[in-house]
């Protein structure tokens, strides 16, 4: 066990921000919340899955809608944890832990913020690694965890839950169609799941990976190292593509920030150009002729070249110098079960195989956890 | 206290047909389900609202969607129940009694068909005393009944409940967007209110009334008298207009039947045209020189000329002769509070000032109950 206080809630929020691959939310708002809490009622814990009792009840809690409304709108900050309750009363049983549903962008703080409200622990893991824009897209739903009863509740303290929904991809519609009416953001709080559950569909130690990160580029800034270098070093990740933004194509389709990024190539890249499609999240980097140089579910993350701060979906403009990073997927990602749902065929790209960035997500299994940093 | 049985059963659909003003979903599918219910299990109760105790749960059910979509789309049949059960489940506590949130239509039968499978007594009354597209427009909500905790479920036995809703309006909006991803049609359970409440709210003895519509038809066509003259005479209503369908606009629209008919006159009314605008239910009736014959909440409703069999709007069409009835709008519905909701200005005619017909909806307050019938 370890526990986020200011600092390392920092470190989190820097590491979720590049995990997000474009989405996710920013992190900023959801920082600027969770440092609150921590101030006026002290640090969270954070558990290992293995220490979880098979009969521990989790219940993923985070933000749906599209990262650019979150931008936009003023949110209340208690839609999470009016989600929780609701979820709880429906339960009839109070949740024993939490857990990111993405590690990716705004939603690794929001477990964090509301582990402080609550007094409950966070696990140290998440459902995808990264961030995907839909709720079937994690590992809970891939590996079998039922994804309701959820709930979701919006800033006014209005709830909605849902029951007996057949499948995540059916609660996904239901929920999404609430989110726009909701306008464009609301809080949730599913699947609620056993400790054994957890335990067998979680990808592991992620709230520790998205500390190092953080870590990494905080400690290179402060000694004038390369703050790109140091994430590439504790994510598993190279450099795939330097450039400057040239063109943002953004719209806002059915509740989802949807586009493309194209970039000119500075540097060694100098005169190839680069092409991104995102739906929140970064899902395909092609370059001119064609060439897939990484596609999901590998992570695709756009950090400014000179502090590798992290340019997400709804900040990305015109004109910043970035480089695009290639971090290959945690092996929770890549199995054939989790290709069907989150491979390139699932986002629209049925001709594009999947070829497996070389390296190992968060450099592999022997990972320090953040209590050793 | 009066029964529904099969041959009461009968006299309400037709009833229910004609005050459904083309709207409220056709009540032949509603009634076979009703009828097989109450073939197995027996008749059901009817109770005058002045008999229920302040302390009692009513919960209206009926189903949510077009109209157009309820004839396309195979039902199971127990969406309402399966809705129910949710809300009591939330709610904590059993209900006592149905109520039908609208008298027109297929959903003046579904509590019906509830009160058989649970053996509730169901109440001589509604929310609307004829049928209306929105959830906002029953005379509980516009008089102050709490619109949630509220329960849809859809033929997979998936559900949604939606609770602390600020307004029925929102809940409409909410309720509409999963409806839609429900496949258009779903059942509801909603809103829950004490005995008091429901007293104060409702618009009473209109199962009855549905019933003695459908007993004048009945009764005149076996007498080979005319029938459209025996639903004037027990509606308070007059012939608008008499004619055959010229044209038909209709199209689905964020969960509604939209369109316009367009109608030629016959006998005296031979060289005229009617316009009629609806949404769901007809909404206001124009002859081509503009002059509004009838507008909303006034019942606008077609019945086939020889037979006086309601024309729904999802069963109109070209070369159908018909009468156009003008029914008085029950008292509730005139109110300045209500005329808000419903007036020509909630639907889209901000110009058109509300005329009321003359006459008593019901022919007035001395009705007798469908028991002496």
């Amino acid at each position: 066990m370890w526990t986020v206080d200011e600092a390392a809630l920092e470190r989190i929020a820097i590491g979720a921000g590049i995990l997000g691959t474009g989405g996710g939310g920013n992190p900023y708002l959801g920082k600027l919340h969770a440092r609150e809490l921590i101030a006026a009622r002290g640090p969270v814990a954070v558990v290992e899955p293995d220490e979880l009792a098979d009969d521990a009840l989790v219940v993923s809690v985070g933000s749906m809608g599209a990262p650019t409304v979150s931008v936009e709108r003023i949110k209340q900050g208690d839609e999470e944890l009016v989600a929780l309750r609701a979820l709880e009363r429906h339960l009839g049983r109070g949740a024993t832990h939490l857990v990111p549903g993405e590690i990716g962008g705004s939603n690794a703080l929001r477990p964090i913020a509301v582990a402080a409200q609550t007094g409950l622990p966070v696990v140290d893991g998440d459902g995808m690694g990264r961030a995907f824009p839909e709720l079937q897209m994690d590992t809970f739903s891939i590996y079998g965890v039922r994804p309701t009863p959820a709930a979701l509740a919006d800033p006014r303290g209005q709830v909605v839950l849902f029951d007996a929904i057949a499948d995540a991809s059916t609660l996904e519609r239901y929920a999404r169609a609430v989110t726009i009416q909701m306008g464009g953001a609301a809080g949730y709080a599913f699947p609620p799941m056993t400790g054994a559950e957890l335990k067998r569909t979680v990808v592991p130690h992620t709230m520790t990976l998205a500390a190092r990160v953080g870590d990494a580029v905080i400690t290179a800034r402060a000694s004038h190292d390369d703050p790109v270098e140091a994430v590439l070093g504790v994510t598993g990740g190279q450099r795939l593509f330097t450039g400057k933004i040239a063109d943002v194509e953004r719209r806002l389709v059915g509740g989802f920030a949807r586009g493309v990024l194209r970039l000119d190539g500075t540097s060694h890249d100098a005169g190839r150009r680069l092409r991104i499609d995102f739906q929140n999240e970064n899902l395909i980097a092609r370059v001119d002729d064609g060439e897939v140089l990484a596609v999901v579910p590998d992570l695709i993350c756009l950090v400014d070249t000179d502090t590798a701060e992290p340019i997400t979906t709804e900040v990305v403009r015109y004109g910043l110098r970035v480089v695009v990073l290639g971090i290959p997927a945690p092996s929770m990602l890549t199995s054939s079960a989790a290709l069907a749902v989150i491979g390139p065929a699932a986002f629209g790209y049925p001709d594009v195989p999947y070829v497996p960035l070389p390296g190992t997500y968060g450099t592999g299994a022997a990972t320090p956890t953040a209590a050793a940093l």
